[in-house]
């Protein structure tokens, strides 16, 4: 019988206990909070949506990468965790049990893959693998529009414009730590000072449009290297122009589109190695068609178990692990013509 | 007394008869039917919606074309025979009807251009061709996100994920005469063998981007030259990617963009020459806007009946009908600056 | 107390006496107007749409710009003065009370910012300008995927395909100081052969793709700078494709891009300069995500107000006003990697 | 072949001629005007969601009545004249042409059945009777929430708030030969002034809630029946709870429901008889459901059609035409248990 | 861990095993299937959208009834058995696999509580109960705008609007079992012959309207005891007007308000016992607000819940249980006042 | 110039000083707060929409009664203060400033009328008149499908459904002070022990079914006057039906119309008297039509202005102020009928 989704059908575990025996190498789990936005909320519904969004079940678990020949279901123990119970107004309460999940999921020796919840959940996102490996441990690669840098509110828990600074002003991640890639939204002056005077890497979307994405992924790959080896990757859904994205709570013209996205994730789990990553900012109540957004971000998450599968097999036969890989297979066509 | 939409405002024809005396070049014709659709159904809408998706009718009948300054509707004769009546819930039934439809409008020397409906139709729309043509006389060039050659389950009369399938399968179609553009999807590998072993010319979207779609598309009319004479143009709108066409049934991230397609479309029809097109998988319940993938559809259809037009006139003056239709004409304040 | 919404949090004006007094350098103002569109209503409640458009109200007014670095709200005494009030079903009457309104502004000394409402408005947006300047004045940069040139019926008024035609046909602006950035739609050879004999600049979507959009953009800031001193910068939204602006009147596939756009909407305001500017055809009823057009929209009015700021201060330090704004500032990350 | 969408399937007439050999008792024709509202427009698009609502075209035409048991369709001969090709942005000229149409079809001896648009289109409707009948010879039933009694601002050709008073003022239709049913908005003590002093015959909804409907329509009937023979039928979709027609453009809370209006109109249809109909305000935009909103008008044109041919036929055998046109069929359940 | 939406939260079963060892009094399960919709189709989409319709999940399993003060969940095992894998486009196949589900669920001594789906979907799942207990031991009690007793089309197998008459013609239920309430739709003389000649007992929307539902769920209540021990409720959605329901396949206006559906509900399960009882034609595509067709589904299915608790618990104290269900507990404030 | 909206066109005060210049009678205020609800989040934007549903603004202020025949805006001065400043995600801050505003506006004497927000600002809007009178000198009358009496849970500073038990569990108000009118969600029994065994006054939709409502709020009314003289008047917009309130976070299946609450705000208002009152839950993102839920909210508002109006003015002349405020003016066509 089917009708309870899980991500890509995988099994599911409902309880510390099932998860520890499923010994996975990879744990899908949802955490549908979004208390903490200043725009329009609705990011809750992300995880179901993302999970959801997938539109064929009949293949027989056969998920082949059009562009690797990879099937990460066959090289990855993949398991869903289902949604952390959310305590919607109670941002203290909420974030420490996304914390213990997390945590859990890592003390486990799997790689958690959080579906957001607006962003303000990056911060117990990361601070779960902190409280196993320790502060300082980690690194940040961090594609988004906004640099979610702004300073608290002295009655604030929290912010899903702060995410960021909480990690480093709480020392869990050093700032230099932090790679930002796709930045444009209009940033106040105090905010860019603390971003620059903290020395975080941040490569801003003028900087893509004049280099080219892969040079400036070229160079974020570098700089994620040359830090902590334990590497967290957190996508915010906004980092894609709202054309490709419009389901989300802060949409900021002028992205990269959904292509970009897709290439870029999969080469960051190639070729740096993950060990937790989130995906945030998917806002179902105001997706489009049959939520092109969740359709997105699903795919999202397919290209990252296509990388860490890639990173678990290494080398590819027929160099399809090179690192452009936009590189696919040679068209089936192309011996004709 | 207006209020009777036909696509592009051309007459209309009710029976055979009046089909008949139209002697037209080109029939457009609906397909509503979704009845095989894997995920979100609502394509049954696609024809009304695209009939309608035309802004603007009050220029007499002048559509010239921005970039070839040609005016299709006054090259051609053009009716719009309305739609097939489907029985929902009776492919074997709707089909016959369907391939009976087309092969009335090809006997009548007519092109015909069918909107869908799921991409299940594109099996009896080549069908009609067939039954007039022959089997094996045919050749397909598909520009789609999905290969649509899944196996059919021992149940199935038909599948919207089956259909280049079933005409390689039945022999109306040669496999090595299927030219398949865009894809992009994730496929099982043992749909991707079929594929491969029958010869098929696949043309994914990672060659699109390394070469450059303008290259690709000279690859695949050099195929598609290299082959039957008579050629159907199969268009699944989800070729585009979602930001472009989101009111589609299985919108997949990372396609072309609207501009890629119409001049794609125009290019083939112009250098190609067509027996009958389709245009598939226009969902409406899903649109954006004021339904702007029917626009987008309806431009499509524009842009191919600009392509057959060319192709009827010959060279054009002035050099419009180059193999790069993107040169349009000179920017009329050229001169000046 | 909050709640009234102004554009980018700036000081309302409510009557004359409190604009004069003032002061202003922009003054942003509504004419939500939508009678004369043929196609699907709704403009009429973009200007309001626009000025909520704004999700962040929390950062004390620093809106410095994420490429050059400038808050124009620092440079600039910017002031919402509300919006025409329209008589629906009503043009005479109406676009008088525009006319005047906008007259009013520039005799301020103020460049006036107008939030349409339909594409006809700038007929009497101009109109305002050239009743205080005199007729001849002004020249126009028109970003736009329709040529806007259509002749008038005798029963009409005004047309929202008509306004730049009522501009020249009236003496208001030369057809040779229409410059013309975009075009793409079916255009009847009438009409093409209207612009063409005036002598209009018109830069079609096909000459953008042949040279590139900064190219085509240098040529027309040359053009615009050919003529009168005085200019004013006409934005139809749907200049850009339906993807990145579904919520529009009349879609047209095929546009530029959100990020094309707000970067050659600084260029031309920082290069050129401008006595006045309207953005038009935004259409919430039919926007999708949180209102993505409009968020568009709002971003436009910003890289605007950045440019004139631009403008204004002359030389930059350290290079941010050179003529490719592209060039943002040096990736804080680089001097690491 | 289908696809030309006709009321409930009728055959279509494309030119006077072709009306005129249809020698038709009922013409369905469109007036898809919305230039005179005030709130949000769309009303352009409610007589192609009137045609379209119909959900069901396979039972060959016998869309026998759950109450009646009469088929009209059997009754009557029906035929849809499409729309009025409306001048957006022009009412003068538009009103003109919708004129001449209903004067069109009432010359030739049918009954005009007028789908809106907004309501300022019910001047012309009735001007068309009055053209043929002669000025005062025409009463009104006006079902509305509404008065639509405002006077007109010296600018204005028309308002959607003001065509019953333009028909008052302009002489086509004497004050106290209007009968108004379901007025519930606020309104100006002025214009309550001038309807009391005009005596025009009012019945708001309080009345409606203290009598109950029924008892409020025999009084209207018998109004309508104290006057001139002629008789004129007006709908304002918003008589119902926004509840029921959400799709409408001024919603008003409080009304009646739709099963209350379809037996009026069946009732005021079968028992006065009338001489022409419009059914306006129906805005498609803004419908719910897969338009429920268009669906109800679609039925209540139904019931008026069943309504016409209660009064054509004359005594029903069974009791079926009585005054309490609730009491249907007799259970058929009933002798059983 | 939340996250896996099942109804009421109640534990799910995944195999036929799990089935059995939960001993359960009733089974939900889905049956996602929408083929043989000749309107918009979308109610695949049902039963997910009605498990995820309940708002509120933190009571801790207390679901104390506000008008019986019963908390069913207390008094029944309840399970959910997710939803029958669906072929979409193989009727026969998905049909075959409901009724095994069906009868799986009858063979364990449960109540299936199946969520549609369109309304074929009554056929097999009627025929699931007949294959365990016999053809013709099964009454219907059927609430519904529409009789679905068309015939079916040579080429059909079956239809939307069919169910009922395929229930008759195959033997499995006798047309003098069938209690219809609430019809009001169109139908063709035809049909009404064959229902009336058959002896189905059929409680039009007239006769509820003159006599009040209350008084005809009496009568409903008597016939359906007068014959077979073994009852199937069998729910439209579209049996409530489309004010309350607005999310459905072919909305009728004209029908009962949701307070009505849910307090005849609750009395049939009460009064009369149910052996299975299906919810079918929500349309989640077309729904309003956040789903309230939806939820009004999910409470209806409460409501049956509540009644068969009451049924089971017998004799309530405080006299909860009289015929007429509407009496609630008294208002806690009366004895004050 | 218009523009910004305030309620009823009213003016707007955006200081302390400037609301205390105003010596106002009543201050309309929004609560902007959604961060306390459990299911759809988005009634932040309620206040907004409820000041821009106005459709018509060209009366010159004569908002005539269509009942009463009063024009509230004619013996009231009413102001528009905007919104407090709402802290997203930091619920006590949000609160202070809160209880702040609605004391500051008790403070200069006028009636607060709070647009929210969720239901949980209640307890801010109830302790800001505590704050100025006392504790215990205020009572509640509380319209609502919910109880909203839920025990906070440990961690949580408030919620949507727990601020009635707040307020009495803080001694604001007295709980036998509370006559709750339209309840009807499942309950869980604890929470009904502690309605009870307080003494709260609780009057269930099954109550308002058996009696009629006029003969509950007679009842109701009666406990209103037998306590506090001081009364506080909530409205969660869900005690309507989903059909005429769709636009809500938590609808509930089974409510009274919008006519019975604009009767029954009416007659509170003016029968009992007010001293402040909120309407929350208003939900933009999920509403109906042109926004159908924020309309009817406006009009709620605009019958409590009425209700106010009559208790200010005493008798009227001609009975319009008699208990049952449903008898209108005698209709004005029966003294012809």
């Amino acid at each position: 019988m089917g009708g309870y989704p899980t991500l890509l059908g995988q099994p599911m575990c409902r309880t510390p206990q099932e998860l520890a025996a499923a010994r996975p190498d990879v744990v899908v789990a949802g955490t549908p909070w979004d208390g903490a936005m200043g725009a329009a909320p609705g990011t809750r519904f992300g995880p179901r949506a993302i999970r959801t969004a997938e539109y064929t079940g009949a293949r027989g678990g056969d998920w082949t990468h059009p562009v690797t020949r990879i099937n990460p279901l066959a090289h990855l123990t993949i398991v869903d965790y289902g949604d952390v119970p959310i305590a919607h107004g109670a941002p203290e309460e909420s974030f420490r049990r996304v914390r213990s999940v997390v945590a859990e999921i890592v003390q486990c020796g799997a790689i958690p893959v959080m579906l957001g919840g607006d962003h303000s959940v990056t911060w117990p996102h990361v601070q779960g693998l902190t409280q196993v490996h320790g502060k300082g441990s980690v690194g940040v690669v961090h594609l988004d529009a906004h640099a979610d840098t702004w300073p608290l509110a002295p009655y604030e828990h929290t912010s899903h414009g702060s995410g960021m600074r909480q990690l480093i002003d709480g020392g869990d991640v050093g700032a230099e730590h932090f790679i930002q890639v796709g930045l444009r939204s209009s940033t106040d002056a105090r905010t860019l000072d603390y971003m620059e005077s903290h020395g975080m890497r941040s490569h801003w979307m003028a900087e893509i449009q004049d280099r080219g994405l892969p040079a400036v992924i070229d160079r974020a790959i570098a700089e994620a290297l040359d830090g902590p080896d334990i590497l967290f990757l957190s996508i915010d859904i906004d980092v894609c122009d709202p054309a490709h994205a419009p389901g989300t709570g802060a949409p900021e013209p002028g992205g990269i589109t959904s292509l970009e996205l897709l290439e870029t994730v999969r080469r960051i789990c190639h070729e740096v190695g993950i060990a937790g990553m989130d995906l945030v900012e998917v806002s179902p109540p105001y997706d489009s068609g049959p939520n092109i957004t969740a359709i997105l971000a699903h795919r999202v998450i397919y290209e990252a178990l296509t990388g860490i599968s890639m990173r678990r097999i290494g080398d590819l036969p027929g160099g399809y692990a090179n690192p452009r890989p936009r590189s696919g297979p040679p068209s089936t066509g192309q011996g004709r013509a």
